[in-house]
């Protein structure tokens, strides 16, 4: 039997592709980080992101059309954030049957125009076919000052470790149709304390902390009794769940004292430190003593 | 029962979801064109646009996986060629079952590489996530020099009516999946002749000639005998079929002159002529008398 792509996982199959994905001198970042980073306008860079949502998938049909739709548009804009920058222009495009009731289909766009405005992208484009599945897809520009540009390949051996917000429990709570991205808390630390690197969390915090990890080169112990959780959650839904699109970052040491000390009204909650490693530094706990960090994120196939 | 998206159609649809985007100064051209217009550097525009491909829609997963992943991007390089711009940069989201061969997959991308190569496109990042239905979403963005953007709405009575090639028959003869984008014939034009009014032939002659004469508030005689025929097609196809890709193109008539004294090796055929009109002029066929145009196009929903 040929191998299927359940055996091969979702990042398996990214580098697969990533792999031999020849790119020209406009690009300055390809597959692999929370968006793509191109040339821009001087002093400036411009993010690309996309994000596909599949009805029995990341929604039910059953779920409110206007969050559906709203959904789309926040992971990507959360994207945007996890890079330093602010989302500009969005592209829709909706896969849906011809039996949908059009008021249906217009609640969902309801939902993307509203945090829209709310974010300030524009909507300029999209495409709308015929689906048996209902399925949304979400393409979003953004632009960057170059000296704001995060990436997830920058974090150091000493650097802390934190997070925006409670994690786990964030499909079951609904949260995942209701999330805030972080971007007003991205800003507030690409101009205060900037991270040296940053990634929003969609996978679970073991899978994308790993993420980070391995752009890095460096390893990363994680104190599990810092690990804010969301109502209901455990730790393994904190690890594990995804679809918190909370920002996980990691600063140097004098960038995490000037955090501790900044009077922001934003809160953030240090979880854990970067430590020393070649490739793919394993995750360790603190509880006494130090084991591997289990679980290994949300499932993709 | 309330109303269905099928009673709307796509084109209704569009202009239901049109209605209430509020759009930003950045924006020159937002939703209606083959691509929305963005600002970019001096000089130069900003181009985006996106399709969905969806199986059993737009593509069979018995056709060959490699020109399925052509598809997916040569038809967004034909929307950015029908501005007079150039593609840059794609982000490619695909929606696949688990239990879809690597093998598979791996073709798909390579059809989507191979293509990318052939016109300059980097392939900067993408989405995979799981479906039960095969979909795959492109996201393409292009450049074009502010004096060669050409839109559907300056066609002006007296220009002459052109394609680029033969009509009708795309998908039974398989023309859908292995059409080169007209990216030379439109970098042609708007050098050499520019156009007053280009759109790519999608959803077929009749309904995109309409899209033209609608955004440019004029009628058109089209010359039912000089309309070119792809083999086994009939003028009905021509009309409703869709997926040509063809360029279909309008010019004073000093620049079709000019065209028709060039030395070019593209060829191109005249097939009519713009007309007086208020809005959505009506179009009509010469063959001694003239009468409505029949047809409506591809049917999305």
């Amino acid at each position: 039997m040929a191998a299927q792509l359940s055996q091969l996982g979702e990042f398996g199959l990214i580098q697969k592709i990533a792999k031999g994905m020849p790119l020209s001198g406009s690009v300055r970042l390809g597959i692999g980080d929370d968006a793509a980073v191109v040339e821009h306008k001087p002093g400036r860079k411009g993010l690309l992101t996309t994000d596909m949502l599949v009805e029995g998938v990341h929604f039910l049909k059953t779920m409110p059309p206007a969050l559906i739709g709203r959904k789309a548009l926040a992971v990507s804009i959360s994207d945007i954030a996890a890079m330093g920058g602010v989302p500009r222009h969005a592209l829709v495009s909706l896969g849906v049957s011809s039996q949908t009731e059009i008021t249906y289909v217009a609640k969902i766009y309801q939902g993307l125009r509203q945090i829209a405005r709310a974010f300030n992208v524009d909507i300029v484009g999209g495409d709308t076919v015929r689906s048996k599945t209902l399925v949304l897809n979400v393409a979003l520009t953004g632009e960057v000052r170059a000296r704001d540009l995060v990436t997830r390949s920058q974090a150091r051996p000493g650097d802390h470790i934190y997070v925006t917000g409670p994690l786990g429990n964030a499909y079951a709570s609904g949260h995942h149709l209701r999330f805030t991205p972080r971007l007003k808390q991205a800003q507030y630390l690409v101009r205060h304390c900037k991270p040296s690197a940053m990634i929003d969390i969609s996978d679970g915090l073991a899978s994308d902390l790993r993420h980070v990890l391995e752009a890095s080169h460096v390893s990363g112990l994680l104190d599990r009794e810092a690990i804010p959780l969301r109502a209901g959650a455990k730790l393994s839904n904190a690890l594990n769940d995804g679809e918190d699109f909370e920002l996980l970052f990691t600063l140097s040491k004098a960038k995490a004292r000037k955090l501790h000390q900044a009077k922001t009204r934003f809160p953030f909650w240090q979880i854990g430190e970067i430590g020393p490693g070649k490739s793919a530094g394993a995750v360790i706990f603190t509880d006494g003593k130090t084991k591997p960090l289990p679980g290994q994120g949300y499932t993709h196939f």
